[in-house]
């Protein structure tokens, strides 16, 4: 029992997810490309360096890592037939959905073979009365949204880029409208997953779509997160809320981090039933007003927006006004219509876009952590010093109503020692924020460079005091496969 | 894996909470008993046979089997050392909190030590701003809240009974919150667990009370409904909410289920944030009104609760009305003063013992199952069938903007046809939920009386379309100890 937590809280209990002890790396033998090809026929198998390059990378700066074939099963049985085949074989499988990850969970580390399952598309069921519905793989949020256009139903969980559904599920993804709505850990009902032998698994029991249950181990809240390491998810039955009925958003200017911080508290203990709250630094705002022409106070900003009817929506207003202009605002405006709302959310999505523009030529990298919401201004206050101590180009941004931000720094990618920084610097805020009772990721996910803080963060080593007792080293024997600097 | 998650989905990977392989059930020997009283202390430990067989049991008909000795560890390094050596020994570990369960899960089918968490009832942290509170086992949910009085904070989470937080963690507890405010596992931050070995797990590493991650596996969630069989909760960081500001109640009587029902979906479609939206029908109204003085229509009745500002709430109120009158409500009546909500509540509360009333010297038995929504009109209508074909009496009740309810059937303790009839009757009632795409508990648990349902449940013999694949059979082998009839 204790090997099997301490293993699985470091992922290295199921080998079979791209680090599998298969020697050395090398390329599939021609028997087994013929065998990829009589599962899923010819035209769904490649080995081209080209698709195989496209595949070995996802939005983040981990280093391409190509696999050694890409495969497109059209159905369910396929991926089975497909699992069973490598697993028996000892050949790494690496699902893949839309590539829009951002912690390297798609590089082959051991090479293997790409599962990418966008082929399958379909929203298979949806029931209205339920607020259920059922999608397969490659299905994307905003695919699911213009769906569900005219049912008065929509899902709310967005990570910003229009990634897959069930790709959303393997990492766990939340994003803006989480502090309201949850993350996928609250809006997921059951899973159809095939396991490494090919198997089949319904974690909440076949076709089964219940709102709540107390029947057995939470199977489905084992593979939310479980970042491809123990199966490929075929189907997601996700839980959909009724689309409001009008919306309004706010922009509000302070001139503190602590002031922003605190009046989001405040919002939320006097439970205004905020759908979101962004924060957005000096540094980020200045971005977006040059690349979205927005004509925003260059301060500390946060970006509200509520759900509800008119007369709900107009008391909300009013009270996030006073609440922060009680923290010495400087600035409230708000926005109902769709044109301007769609502007000013146009904005902060694009702020990553609008930060890269600081610095022409130049990548970006993001950081992740979240912390309980009070440690949350002396962990931007310290980011920001140390961002300047270290000479490095930063923006932060965030979900502050969850504690969770993210530095986006800009890298030289011709220039190995500033990049060589603005590692120590991510791995510098990662610390802080687990001194802080906070984790090393708030949304991203673990992928390839924070195993090392996952240990850590299960780890008894802590200074914090245990009651006297010696408490299990969650993070003892990372894989070592696959360690490399992005 | 495969097999991991076959065990895991049985009760069947971890072997040492109540279904040991010790051989026969027997006698502690004199020198485990002195070795107990080395850990807690003689005044700590009793083999009494009342006091055996008052842990033998909880609020279910379950039959009393006592454990060969309850003990009270005073703190978690006791609860380590208790563990250590029952599992040393092959001494099955029995949990216990208030023994306000359902299930028969305290039942110790093969005798062993029943820990007695009680004595460790100290709140430990309290992070207002982070709306977070650190409780150990012995604390209950009425306990905390009174310790909340005056922080605007509150603990939703409330399952009728005055049942321990832990224990309400283990079993996956929920009730009339559960609609807005979710279940357990959607509150629940970390875990302190003491594992079999007698080692220390932080689930979500240790102190700390962030609001999301995506760090690693959700053991947090795996630990939530495990029912005492993967380790010893002895502390809990419990997400806490914002006090509502005002509070209105509202009954509402309908000319049939469907009417009830279909209002249900209505006001949860029409994003009326509802606080409680509770089920009665006719029998319980008629035993409610008998038991607690109300003066309500004895029909199919909603009871409903809104959270919120005066001016929300009045709108909610208003929009909740609407709609019922447009499903043909015939009564719709509101109390804002707090104690004629109180009243309301009570008697709600009260139905239990209610419907007890009905046949002076009878016992309760409860039925749990959960169902998608839109099948509750069917489920219901079916249940009240059978209850007249069976000749039982039978009242309804549950939480019907989650799908769960529950049917308080009366048994002559001193007719063994009827208690079969009745038992006959609540595996009917299960097969028919699982057949409509439910589960055979939405929150009381598995316990002793569900194992079999819980492999139906989890089956691939299901009638549905498995997408032409085999699937896992999760229901292999439930371990044989302990079958019984309560």
């Amino acid at each position: 029992m204790a090997n099997l937590l301490r293993a699985a809280a470091t992922w290295g209990l199921f080998p079979w997810r791209g680090y599998c002890s298969r020697g050395t790396q090398g390329e599939l033998s021609k028997g087994f490309v013929e065998a990829l090809k009589a599962v899923v026929g010819s035209s769904h198998v490649s080995t081209a360096v080209a698709v195989r390059q496209q595949h070995g990378h996802d939005e983040s700066m981990h280093r391409c890592q190509p696999p050694d074939a890409v495969v497109w099963p059209q159905n369910v049985e396929q991926v089975s037939q497909l699992a069973a085949l490598c697993y028996s074989q000892g050949v790494p499988i690496i699902p893949f959905g839309t590539g829009t990850g951002l912690e390297g969970g798609v590089c082959a580390v051991q090479g293997g073979v790409c599962i990418n399952l966008t082929h399958m598309d379909k929203i298979l069921e949806l029931n209205r009365e339920d607020f259920s519905v059922v999608v397969e793989p490659g299905v994307t949020h905003k695919a699911l949204n213009t769906h569900l256009r005219d049912s008065g139903l929509w899902f709310p969980v967005d990570p910003g880029a229009d990634a897959s559904l069930c790709g959303m599920v393997a990492t766990g993804a939340s994003g803006t409208n989480a502090v309201r709505y949850g993350t996928m850990r609250e809006n997921v009902l059951n899973l159809e997953v095939v396991l490494p032998g090919g198997e089949l698994l319904h974690t909440a029991g076949l076709g089964r779509h219940f709102r709540k249950s107390a029947a057995g181990y939470n199977l489905t809240g084992l593979f939310v997160g479980s970042e491809g390491t123990l199966g490929l998810i075929t189907a997601a039955t996700l839980r959909l809320h009724p689309a409001p009925e009008a919306t309004v958003v706010a922009t509000c200017a302070f001139p503190s981090v602590q002031a922003a911080v605190d009046s989001t508290v405040h919002i939320l203990q006097a439970a205004v039933p905020v759908a979101r709250i962004e924060f957005l630094d000096d540094v980020t705002m200045d971005a977006c007003n040059k690349h979205s022409q927005l004509n925003c106070s260059v301060a500390p900003t946060l970006f509200l927006e509520f759900h509800g009817s008119e007369q709900v929506l107009a008391e909300q207003l009013q009270r996030a006004e006073e609440i922060t202009q009680d923290n010495g605002a400087f600035h409230f405006s708000s926005a109902k219509e769709a044109e301007e709302r769609s502007r000013l959310w146009a904005a902060r999505h694009s702020a990553w876009y609008a930060v890269l523009a600081l610095r022409p030529g130049y990548k970006g990298y993001s950081t992740d952590v979240c912390v309980p919401i009070s440690r949350l201004p002396e962990i931007l206050v310290q980011t920001k010093e140390d961002l300047k101590a270290q000479g490095l180009t930063g923006a932060i941004l965030g979900h502050v109503g969850d504690g969770n931000f993210h530095c986006l720094l800009l890298v030289d990618p011709e220039d190995p020692e500033e990049l060589h920084r603005v590692m120590a610097f991510s791995e510098l805020l990662g610390r802080r924020a687990l001194a802080l009772h906070g984790t090393c990721t708030g949304e991203h996910g673990i992928g390839l460079g924070k195993r090392q803080l996952l240990q850590e963060e299960n780890s008894s080593a802590s200074a914090q005091n245990c009651r006297g007792l010696a408490c299990l080293p969650l993070g003892l024997s990372l894989a070592a496969a696959g360690g490399q600097l992005p």
